[in-house]
């Protein structure tokens, strides 16, 4: 076996979810990825951890929602007593055709998918990781061969966490106390927003995998100016190109795309709360040096902000604070690798995607 | 898709396990079968039933057997409960390579699969269904090219299941109320026992696809004689060639064997039951004209007959009838093409392998 499938695995096990003797560990993945399932059931097996294996068929589930003429789906309540008594999940994105499901109709992946969020809430008060196997159909969606593409990923992937931690943990101190931020880029970007009382989470690889940001939420109301992201957005398989946004009190009050502007408006249009941001994150994972289509590595890269409009992540958002809420979440990146700064209450903390902490700017 | 795929699919659909509309069914499929589970899941979708997705990796728990350093397996309540609410089961066989778990020490297997047991015997009371999926691991065990053996495959399941159920009919007509039965073949096999009493099975592809064979079970005290089994066995991945048999008062008495005759004798000594008969099968399918050491096939071949050795099988035992009681079971067959015949309460009812309802043997 790919001794760097060996590796993802150990790092998953051991990082990611710090599976323990005895835990009940649950297994999803696609055929595609059996491979790391392999390495996975091994390391599962050495710990002495209890395995099970959700292996699913994105081919079998586009056939059968297809065929079946209802929109009523039951919560499998199998499958909610098993997740209750799970104690740690790992869910391996991976396909042999990133296309598969795209004539599935959305109304029905989204009647199923709200049938099972009970599971899925239970899901997140567990330890999890999201992660990648590098198939040919995420492959084929960055445009690179799969051998080129298995050197990204596990580049992306299998490196020094704890490092990764401490160079990440020096924007955290930050912006964890921070009050004021501004974004600029170019002559098309220029926000500013306050996160004051905000949480700032150090992502370093164990619900991401590959992790590499720090984000945190913005005060609703606060957001002000315009943005152009200036990286492309996959939604529902079509692509946003050139999206841009001007918020005034928060709230998106103009907007444009080069490509597909109809997607970013069904987004805006979801709910009020779709049409105010929700997250701001800072890429810090510089083996990510390119986009993939892919936002589990997009949104991580070096030199890059993303902002989500819509739901915040409830963990940047203490009881006090305003949550920005929205059934949307959609995550947009903006280049800062040249002129380009983030500014935080007054000083700026990184030049074209160089942070204070690594270059005094004394220049 | 291949067109015999999705008709393999219509008749476990339909033939096999009777799916109807509210059905919740578990399919059990390894990745290597994903085409036929996509099938399904169409089939599925289309009658209203609710299916869920078992899918397996002999590497996966091979890796995880081999690593854990224990013999105590639970069994697994979910799966449990979730049996208990199934309606029917499809398992679907099939490998890349059938010697996968071949280094997987066997006390484990052994110690897993009796923790499983009740999940095992609840599925038993269930509409079930064991078939075969054409796969690179089977095709090489049987010798032949994948696509012919693919042609083997669906030749043998995908047929008029109606007109092989009146078939074999006639054989069952004649079994069930026998007392007396005599099996003959060259000077290698003269073997007499009761079946009075028993009753006699018609296999028409319900529970196994392919079907093909009734089977009844011997009045374990009764058989007396000799019989070599001219087709090999496999067990434990181990071929058992020219298995010889003699019997007294329903016991082995003398056994003998060209080749792993050890294994022969670790069966012959699992316990009193092994010593005795516990089934005898006469296989119908005539579209199974060769052997592919897969039993699901070969014990429904033309021309042949099987015993096996063990735990007869509970539906052909009424109540008040002696039950042969084993851990073990194992079928070997008899080639009946040539020098051979049946005899039941005195007369020829099969000669080299034609029955007397096709030709009187009027000569």
């Amino acid at each position: 076996m790919d001794p760097r499938i060996r590796r993802h695995a150990e790092i998953i096990v051991d990082h990611s979810v710090k599976v323990e003797k005895g835990d009940t560990v649950q297994v999803a993945a696609p055929a595609v990825a059996e491979d790391l399932v392999v390495a996975l059931y091994e390391q599962l097996g050495e710990r002495g951890a209890k395995p099970s294996l959700s292996m699913r068929s994105s081919r079998a589930d586009r056939a059968f929602l297809r065929a079946c003429d209802t929109d009523d789906f039951e919560l499998h309540e199998h499958s909610m007593a098993e997740m209750e008594e799970t104690d740690a999940v790992i869910i391996v994105k991976g396909s042999e055709n990133a296309a598969e499901t795209s004539d599935v109709p959305p109304e029905k992946v989204a009647a199923r998918t709200s049938a099972n969020a009970p599971i899925q809430r239970e899901r997140m008060g567990k330890r999890w990781v999201g992660t990648q196997f590098p198939a040919p159909g995420e492959a084929q969606l960055a445009e690179m061969r799969t051998s080129s593409y298995e050197e990204f990923v596990y580049g992306a992937m299998n490196k020094d966490w704890d490092e990764q931690r401490e160079f990440q943990r020096q924007m955290v101190e930050i912006l964890d106390p921070a009050d004021e931020m501004r974004i600029v880029s170019g002559d098309t970007t220029d926000l500013t927003m306050s996160i004051s009382g905000m949480k700032t989470i150090n992502d370093y690889g164990e619900k991401n995998l590959p992790g590499g940001e720090v984000f945190t939420a913005p005060v609703p109301d606060s957001v002000k100016g315009e943005v152009l992201f200036d990286k492309p957005v996959m939604r529902q398989g079509r692509e946003i190109e050139g999206a841009w946004l001007r918020f005034e009190g928060g709230e998106v009050v103009e907007h444009n795309a080069e490509k597909n502007e109809d997607v970013l408006v069904g987004v805006l249009d979801t709910d009020e709360g779709a049409r105010r941001l929700g997250e701001l994150g800072i890429g810090m994972n510089r083996d990510i040096d390119r986009f993939s289509y892919n936002m589990l590595f997009d949104e991580k890269m070096g030199d890059t902000i993303h902002l989500a409009i819509g739901k915040a992540i409830r963990e940047t958002v203490p009881e006090e604070r305003p949550y920005n809420e929205s059934a949307a979440h959609l995550d947009m990146i903006v280049d800062m690798s040249e002129n380009s700064f983030i500014e935080v209450d007054g000083e700026i903390v990184q030049r074209d995607g160089t942070f204070r902490f690594e270059d005094n700017f004394d220049e």
